[in-house]
């Protein structure tokens, strides 16, 4: 209730600060007999560490992952699955001159306002940095789905800035250090980021994340609805403002006539649906796009105010992302694949088996 | 975990089909001790009914709510309060001939896949009626988070199909059939509705909610941060397929020396926020739009398939809003107040009584 | 949150007071496509029912159950089954003299103190008129676990006060209305009933309640153990003060040479354990007794306080069941029939289809 | 939804096997700005430990809890509270002989047949060592239940196997290996134990637990009472087959004009009831009574079957509790201290801050 538990059957519950000695998970619910090791889950957190280029913070953690429980003999055994990343680098005095000062645009002053208290060791539970166990957990989701249906998930970047980031390819995605399915403007991205980090100031990014070959019949009708799940898990990774779903905020000004699906004998016709419809999966791609405000710890001074409410000035040092963006991908994905996990498993509690053979007409887009 | 329960603390489980003989929802959590009688319930239904202008479903229901329990001598008692709401206009006939063809953009193909069944009565329980016994509850929320913090919520329409809406005061907005925010451009609207009722088409729309004087500290840190069950209430939403929290997609071309709101002694100096910093709200308004797509239902045919998979021809009759985001204004503010209502009773489970004078210095935009 | 919700998968909301207008229930989770009607349920509400014999209340109501959603076409949707059924002998005038004081041993002194507010129609919510939805509710689980499994549940009275009820026959058990399984004993009991009554006084009741063929591999290993769920449902029946599995208190002077149920090819030798090891169902039956205390509600003038914490005198008038536990065998069978349906779907959600087969080695007990 | 979460508001996840590598749990819901470090906690999970007396395993583990996270600078920061126990003492070669058979009385078969299986180690999830973490958590519940309203626990062992044990006073329990309120007794319990072991066999225990000093009001009216989630906890402990609370079974033959506890402006003149009236606390002592079973693992041979369903003979060697109740007493503590945790929590969501005042009419027994 306190909000550190994701999910209902396949549930991640979160612990850590990213300045204490650890951050981890438990995952409870995951189905037994799969085969699992630190191996299927260490790319995933590597895809997402800091450190990796000189557009994200320089923070150096190997992120390494172990699994403390609910493995035995390279098997899941259907009780929880601990997750350890100890905090290798955690230099927490590079924050010393914040300790006094709400960051504006940062979650210091609703901390304080919530508990009373003052951690100000860099965000503690409100960094980024805790994203990693999610994608940790994911990952878990992720071989499972695909074991199970052949489901797989994708997200690249399509918006740096005031710079959109036309489709060229997703072979190029794991090529450029922006998740970008394009190769042709990585020069002009990269520059786009030192011109910022010159500046000291930062920018926001968009992120597009599909679910591929999702069974159809995933989701609730009323609540739960699996859009509005989706929603939920992306609107809370860190600095998202913004959720689309299929057409999105295009859809006010379509028509009817053009916005719903067709069916055909072959499949649906178009997707402005996004995959979803009446809450429940159609069995075409899942499509979600997402809005990631610019990060808010800047060089540039900003006004503020202290512990005592009196007038002051922040500039913060330390060690940042210009643009969280640029690492969100993995993580969006991540998230995408725990929602669906979960309702796989809903559904199969109240509805039977989940066959893998339902999308056979819906999966297809003539 | 079917989806008929929404919040954590402040429960409302909802029930009925649209062409049923009833629909209602119980509400699990709310405090004892505040008057509360239909009267307090159905002026907030009677926003949303059908039937109130041209330019909505034609359908004619007074849906009047009835408590059935947790209310003794004009108190709410502490337990479940059951509203109970008759469907009186049901006319299922009018949907006889879609039984055995899947409706382009609608529910049935994907209700069908995850049960099986085909009920035919104009969508059953994916209907937008459902909604109404969330208003109803919504009215219990807002009562209470008006007597105990003076959070008042408010809606409009910014957006009609392709037609932007200018704010012109919300003294208008009870005054024309959309809930816009504007009195100089509703004839141009009246007429936009009329000639796509008369082209057997549909659009789509936009609404802005805020809620004002709302306590600082609600909302948990990591998941269910404030930002993602507005996000997962919105989505949830018939019809919406995007969400926006503050500065929302915008904010991806924001600069972070211009999105991250400044603190003064007298307040924030923006809310590019929208209200929440790190899941947690900040005293200040929150503001959130959404995007509501077209009705699916329309009278010009579309390609679908029947029951056995073969190609049919859909033209959808019977009555209809052609465009469902003009009734869709009081349900949004109705899902916010359930958000907040739910969030203020976690918030003080945790951190003890909320204290309405938090918000002092936060509560004011310089 | 507030408690009116039973089961994780299979829920079961209740509401209303036992002098308002209505009690109910929304069950969330059922499977779909499954046969139901209200001939299904009615039989197990008149079992339960008031007013069957001299020996229970007096209060005369048909029960009568109204299917209000989640049905169509005389098969579950999948969607909220909502039960209603409406109060027709309210007759709250008959408590009238109980308005200013506390009733010992009931729940009127803390309702008061927790919610700061009297009610004094004759108990309202903490009636046990409100298991009435819950052997409704029992009844679509009873329904569902016979088609799936050859489930059922059968319970009867093993001790009335200080009369201790030999085993004669379950065939007895529906011949008197003490739901003993027994028939040469009924005279007795009868007189001591008759004779109580006389005396304005109240007794006690023990329950036997079991499960049969019943699938392996129910429960979850540490919380949530079926044993731990079925002593919730059970402890949370009215008046009950002790639950017991297999054995219960006995095993304490048992030897671990006798009390460990040894295995054979054919199955258990013996079932101390009550079906369940380690949490989990091992496929022989369940067995399960309850303790329920004498009724509060009694002629006997007893010491109490006043509102104004004033010493006070209580008789108490009215139509009162001078043992409760003579209707309970009905709620103590519906209520161990809903912890099975809730972990049943919670086992296929985990582990997959729950196979029927399963029980086949450990279903006999040699 | 698997079983590995306690608590709905200040809720326990737990995690780990017997024979891995570490077991903990994460804390979530605890109010912020306690002050709490191990040595909080540790004294309990020192009173739980194995390996203090000859009469209990000979398992030598320190069980050093170390906090991960939610504590800074002394402080609980609202955020959850991550408990650590690395095993040390592992020695899973003791259970080799037992890989290919079940042990009767044992989870291996239920376990198996439920995941399909098969985890030799000692019981792995089933141990009674996971009880260490819900110790850990309860230490944190009972700090904070201590300086919110100066509730404290107390239990202590009643019987042991068929030897009664009377009440001598209270200040004896810590002074003996089986925390008995006796002195006098001690000897013959040891020998009796010895005996026991001698002849490789095992016994049951009752163990009594009381909380004192308990607000009124906690608890829910129809499920989630307070003695329903007492009994929940209780019997999800390892090897208890039975709960009481009050006067437990012997109410059954008690007359209502005796079991009723009679209200004095001075207080209850009496505690039948055990201090829970219609689900809800009166402020009295909470009285439960558990029964415990004899260890399942003994040394004498026992029939069971091979994983090929083929008979075969188990003895197990290995080390074990003679008497697994001889250390349930801080468990059952700690459980019930857990369970009001919860529910102060759960109270003042729905009712406001719980008065530590308003036990004051309640509180004393005449």
């Amino acid at each position: 209730m306190a909000g550190s538990t994701f999910g209902e059957l396949f549930r991640v519950t979160n612990f850590g600060e990213s300045h204490g000695p650890a951050i981890g998970c438990v995952i409870d619910g995951c189905p037994p007999g799969m085969a699992l090791s630190e191996a299927d889950i260490q790319p995933e957190l590597d895809r997402r560490r800091p450190g990796t280029s000189r557009h994200v913070t320089q923070r150096n953690e190997p992120d390494a992952v172990e699994i403390l429980s609910g493995v035995y003999e390279g098997k899941t055994t259907g009780t929880p699955i601990c997750l350890l990343i100890r905090n290798t680098d955690q230099r927490s005095k590079d924050y010393g001159n914040i300790v006094q000062t709400f960051r504006p645009g940062h979650a210091d002053y609703t901390y304080f306002q919530k508990y009373g208290l003052r951690d100000p060791r860099g965000g503690g539970r409100s960094s980024a940095r805790l994203t990693a166990p999610m994608v940790g957990a994911g990952a878990v989701a992720r071989k499972w789905l695909k074991e199970q249906f052949g489901t797989s998930f994708v997200g690249h970047m399509t918006q740096l800035g005031e710079i959109d980031i036309p489709f060229e390819g997703e072979a190029h995605i794991p090529n450029n250090p922006f998740f970008a399915a394009n190769a042709s403007d990585i020069p002009r991205l990269e520059a786009y980021m030192d011109e910022l980090r010159k500046a000291g100031d930062s920018c926001g990014a968009r992120i597009a994340v599909a679910a591929r070959n999702v069974p159809v019949g995933l989701g609730e009708p009323l609540f739960d609805k699996l859009d509005a799940d989706i929603a939920y898990a992306m609107m809370g990774i860190n600095a998202v403002k913004g959720v689309e779903i299929g057409a999105g905020f295009a859809s006010v000004a379509q028509r009817g006539t053009v916005h719903g699906d067709e069916l055909t004998p072959q499949g649906f016709a178009s997707n402005n649906a996004g995959g979803v419809l009446g809450g429940i999966s159609t069995g075409q791609d899942i499509t979600v796009s997402i809005a990631i405000k610019p990060t808010s710890s800047i060089r540039s001074p900003k006004r503020s105010i202290d512990l005592n409410g009196q007038p002051a000035t922040v500039e913060t040092f330390g060690r940042h992302d210009p643009c969280v963006g640029i690492r969100a991908t993995p993580i969006a994905e991540a998230m995408l694949a725990l929602v669906l996990m979960d309702h796989a498993l809903r559904h199969r509690a109240q509805c039977g088996d989940v066959s893998p053979s339902l999308p056979a007409i819906a999966g297809r887009i003539v």
